[in-house]
């Protein structure tokens, strides 16, 4: 650890110095896209077990209507557990974000935190994308620090709940307009409150554990805003976070060409609800799909992907969907038979579809070691000897091939179906596409939310 | 980690098969002191700064009126926020208990957890004990586990951070008479957030870190009474928090002899507000008081003391109540001259008695290798030329010498003196002294308090 470094400080001068008028545009609009596929999501998982016992333990605290719970039927509660329940919510499809470079999902943490918050304070829209932006930015870098070489942080240790505290105070700081010296309070407070490892995977705390970084992110700003006080280096200082979490990181990740340099901008967004290394395969059945001439029948489909591919998904026959995002057979089969591959086909009709269930259990899967990860060949055979063939070298949703605001548009309306009529999609997708221009945000974007 | 031990499962069972009819009478007298303890420093504490200022946090949440803030003029929250200030209260003065064989300070977490909790759910006097020897048994436990060989938890860690939310859970789990499957879930949502560092000492932080774990252990026993689940060995399996945290542990500090040895019957209790080491000479001194004859001018006072006294607290002149801990001079003149070392002798009316300071002036301190850290001489020589000597060989509050039921009581009034009027000291007492036939504690106890 580079102890001359005042890290700590250097983080709190950044925050607040940072404006929405010395953002590029692109930072700016990126912070927009993450929202609206926050939101998207957030509603979407809104009707989940693990939400809907989050939200009953909120209900029994009997919590003062300061801001939504999300999806919820009107429930209000406190700013700190509505983030805590918001983010459950974003998280719990597992559709939201991944900053791949330290697999983070920082808009999740940040915009369920900020949100809360703007609800409770009235705060504009610029205020917002700002401090959203901020967030996201900061714990990308500092789950680079925590993840990348040279850092010793336990593997199984998970890797928001250490990246996400830290850069939600930084953003809640900043809309608190906090003083340096509260801000370093703030994010002290929230290092200190890190946690969370990979053995709960698989249950609700796997997603309890994004909405707890969320709400103590929160806590640390305001409760530094309050006074509550911390050490002037307790990330950098001895036995402070980096200290015991990551003795020997770089914090070049963490500070170099801050505020220049946007990583934040490498986010992404999933744009399938399954294994990401199913998606390139994905792809190349839609665009099959499109090929397809009416009426045609299928004699057979043969996919060529990379080994990973067959370990993490070769899942033939899903039967609930908790095992259909690891089938690379069903969500080939339904891309190409059904030309959607979205939240519809995870649902059991799909998954028992006979004409599904047909196709899925005649496809041919060859590892091809020397394809990369996100690389497929899809070949169809036709009845007529026609053969299709597509060959996807980045899949959607990738760095080299993000998704379009078109294609989040896309994504929240079929995320969000179960939950928004029609009009009120258009409605909020565009209040949040203008949402720099939004002067209660909490209050305007509410009052469209389920 | 022995993997084939299904440690959440077992500490789960015991956890519900712990019933206050099982427990000898030494165990619940335990409980019921540390609980007259607890409510003491808890009331001492209450006007500290770090305490205003988190109950002022959590009066700008508006949360619902469900559980008291402990001295804050009837201030009441929601139980996870009441648990979160009131152990902040009985941390704040360091005053509180210290469980030596791995520093744990468990009561206090335990007891604002737990009587939070009580004043939410009408728990009986005999529930609440039950509740709370389970506690304070298992943080105890588990601390020693996590510091004590062959474990390699990091030093720089607070361990009660670690050791806190899981003991607390299991109490709050058996008073809300959780299923042993949602037992087991609180056992790992609290584990999952566990956390803090050292590197915030000397802060507020350092105060909030109990109170964080104190909240998070009920608030896991509560998300898991409403269903939110989490796996079936999140402490012991493989990415869990023994992994992540104590890879190489030993369970046996444990689980060996669960609910035949009770360790925390070695739980003791400060009798003076500063440095443990500094104790022994409080005790040679207010000896000498004793023996001191009337008119007696003092000439000459020797103390001799193991070198840590020294290094720890040599400091002769302390200039505020921040410092006054870590003078062992002061302690000695303040215990000869005035026969009392409490609260009031940490106040800047003691620390700048000219009478005080003179003697603290004089004192002539050795160090001698040879000496116990828990023994000290005190040798004092009067202007007629008498010559008094005291060797202490254990100090109060140690376990040679613990705090009797008597001491306790002295203490408490001590304590909470400038908080209640002499009438409520004695319901107060009376009340935390019948505590096991308490109907309902919550309400009976919780009436008495500021």
């Amino acid at each position: 650890m580079h102890r001359d470094i005042d890290i700590t400080a250097q983080l709190a001068r950044h925050a607040l110095s940072t404006g929405l008028e010395s953002l590029p545009d692109k930072v700016r609009e990126e912070a927009a896209r993450a929202f609206l596929n926050w939101v998207g999501v957030a509603i979407g998982g809104s009707g989940e077990p693990a939400v809907i016992k989050a939200a009953a333990y909120v209900e029994s605290l009997g919590s003062a209507p300061r801001a939504k719970v999300i999806g919820r039927g009107g429930q209000m509660t406190d700013p700190a557990n509505a983030a805590l329940v918001n983010c459950i919510s974003s998280a719990v499809l597992a559709y939201d974000d991944a900053y791949l470079p330290s697999v983070a999902h920082p808009s999740g943490p940040a915009a369920a935190a900020l949100f809360a918050l703007a609800q409770d304070r009235g705060t504009t829209g610029a205020e917002f994308l700002n401090a959203l932006a901020l967030s996201i930015e900061l714990q990308c870098r500092l789950a680079n620090m925590l993840s990348l070489a040279p850092s010793p942080f336990h593997p199984s240790l998970y890797v928001n709940g250490f990246s996400g505290p830290v850069g939600v105070a930084a953003g809640a700081a900043r809309m608190l307009r906090l003083t340096e010296e509260q801000t370093i309070w703030a994010l002290g407070l929230a290092a200190s409150q890190a946690s969370g490892f990979r053995g709960t995977h698989g249950t609700m705390t796997a997603h309890f554990r994004a909405g707890h970084c969320s709400r103590v992110g929160l806590v640390a700003a305001m409760m530094a805003e309050a006074g509550f006080d911390c050490a002037p280096a307790a990330l950098e200082g001895p036995g402070g976070f980096f200290d015991v979490y990551a003795d020997g990181a770089d914090p070049g990740h963490l500070l170099d060409e801050l505020g220049q340099r946007h990583v934040m901008l490498d986010n992404r967004y999933k744009p399938y609800p399954c294994g990401i290394v199913i998606h390139p395969t994905i792809d190349a059945c839609l665009a099959l799909r499109d090929r397809l001439p009416k009426g045609a029948q299928i004699a057979a489909l043969r996919l060529t992907v990379h080994p990973v591919v067959l370990s993490l998904t070769g899942r033939r026959t899903p039967t609930s969907p908790i095992e259909a995002p690891n089938s690379v057979y069903h969500w080939a089969a339904a891309a190409l038979l059904r030309g959607r591959a979205g939240l519809a086909e995870m649902q059991m009709d799909c998954i028992t579809d006979p004409h599904i269930h047909a196709l899925r259990s005649r496809i041919e899967a060859t590892d091809a070691p020397a394809m990369g990860k996100g690389e497929a060949v899809a070949e169809l055979e036709l009845d007529d000897g026609t053969r299709l063939r597509e060959h996807v070298t980045s899949a959607r949703g990738s760095l080299k091939r993000p998704m379009n605001t078109a294609d989040l548009e896309v994504k929240f309306r079929d995320v969000v179906r179960d939950h928004l009529a029609p009009d009120r999609m258009d409605a909020l997708i565009a209040a949040c596409r203008d949402i720099g221009q939004a002067g209660d945000v909490g209050a305007e974007i509410g009052r469209l939310l389920p």
